[in-house]
């Protein structure tokens, strides 16, 4: 009675992890978000049981990973990136745990890193940022900005292009200098990413048009893509 | 003419990704860290050249890679983690673009998130920590406890192991919950894989005699390792 959360990555479906692939390919139910990449849903035996899970509310997820697991089928549920970074893993693990079952986590390559990456980014480096901070911008009135406008390092929003104009303001009027480097970049690792670049404080104007799901980075380490942007081939092997 | 930068994962080699796992199993030069696992090692074809990058500084580690890229063999650098997280990947990549080489980057599962997860713990649960900040600890003086202490969310320390008394002292003398829960999860994700929870005021204390390397979170969802560490069974499988 193993339920098995199985991140898949940040979208290109090579980036998913050796032992995450030899699940999909062993289940008997599959249990998918929207945004998963199909061709890794293509990957579960022709005899499986595929679900979108996006018709779906939490609860009934919930239930229908519970009851698959009890009648002994090896139930997959796959989700976009970590399934513990914004993943909502968190809250099915401990689903199934009280519901008596045992839980294995494959974790995958988040966004987090892997999508700034993927545009010339990297989220550190020596000398530029040693820390950085992933947030959920999916609501801007919730957000501290006072303690994230002081922060080192670099500041990673997940959920935040609806709202960018308005995250971008307030960290400006928190303190944040409006001339730092910002970026959105928009289906990261899948062929048809997009990355806009402008100051924090036009980066809300720059990105307008991008479509979701988008990544904003926002910190020096932007300025980096400068130079290894182009040169970088993750987006064109996909 | 490319070099590729590949994250190994964390530690367990089910974890890296296809693409890297692809990568290693086609390359005519390995240059690797030490502390990646010796079966993606030896993934390597077998008349691949092996490089074991620990005895050598960066400097000559990007000269190599340089100079092996520019034979035009296909080298691939596979580092620990993702090359973009503390990896000095960006240092490598920048390296590389400048001597004109073109570099593919194919991201890792950090530590970050897959470290804790091991363990038991979502570095982001909804309702207990909207946002997490990962931060370099080697030296412990540099960093800026005041804004850390004031951070929402999920504090997760690389290489902080050996001054963690002393970090977690700082963070309650600028304003941390003494209560806080800690953790520190050595050897995670491997066979090994020891784990010490505590509040933060006596974190340092509970993890003294851990091995290296060992990630530190803090933060309240260090508390859900209560309910989940034990039905997961990731540390099992490796």
């Amino acid at each position: 009675m193993t339920v098995r959360l199985v991140g898949a990555g940040p979208g290109d479906p090579g980036l998913i992890t050796a032992r995450g692939l030899e699940r999909i390919r062993a289940c008997d139910v599959l249990v998918h978000d929207r945004l998963v990449s199909p061709e890794l849903v293509a990957e579960a035996p022709e005899d499986a049981l595929v679900i979108d899970r996006d018709p779906l509310d939490q609860a009934r997820v919930n239930e229908l990973l519970v009851a698959y697991g009890r009648k002994g089928l090896d139930v997959v549920r796959l989700k976009g990136g970590d399934p513990f970074v914004f993943g909502r893993g968190g809250e099915e693990a401990l689903a199934l745990v009280r519901a008596g079952m045992e839980v294995e986590v494959v974790p995958g390559v988040s966004s987090f890193a892997a999508v700034p990456s993927a545009a010339g980014i990297p989220v550190t480096h020596r000398g530029v940022a040693s820390q950085a901070t992933v947030v959920a911008g999916h609501d801007a009135d919730s957000l501290d900005y006072a303690t994230l406008a002081a922060a080192r390092g670099t500041l990673v929003f997940f959920m935040a292009l609806a709202q960018l104009p308005r995250i971008a303001r307030r960290l400006v009027e928190h303190g944040a200098d409006p001339a730092t480097p910002a970026a959105v970049v928009a289906e990261g690792t899948l062929p048809g990413q997009q990355t806009a670049v402008a100051p924090l404080s036009q980066i809300g104007a720059a990105a307008a048009g991008l479509p979701s799901p988008a990544l904003v980075v926002v910190g020096e380490v932007v300025s980096l893509a400068a130079e290894l942007a182009a040169p970088l081939s993750l987006q064109e092997i996909a």
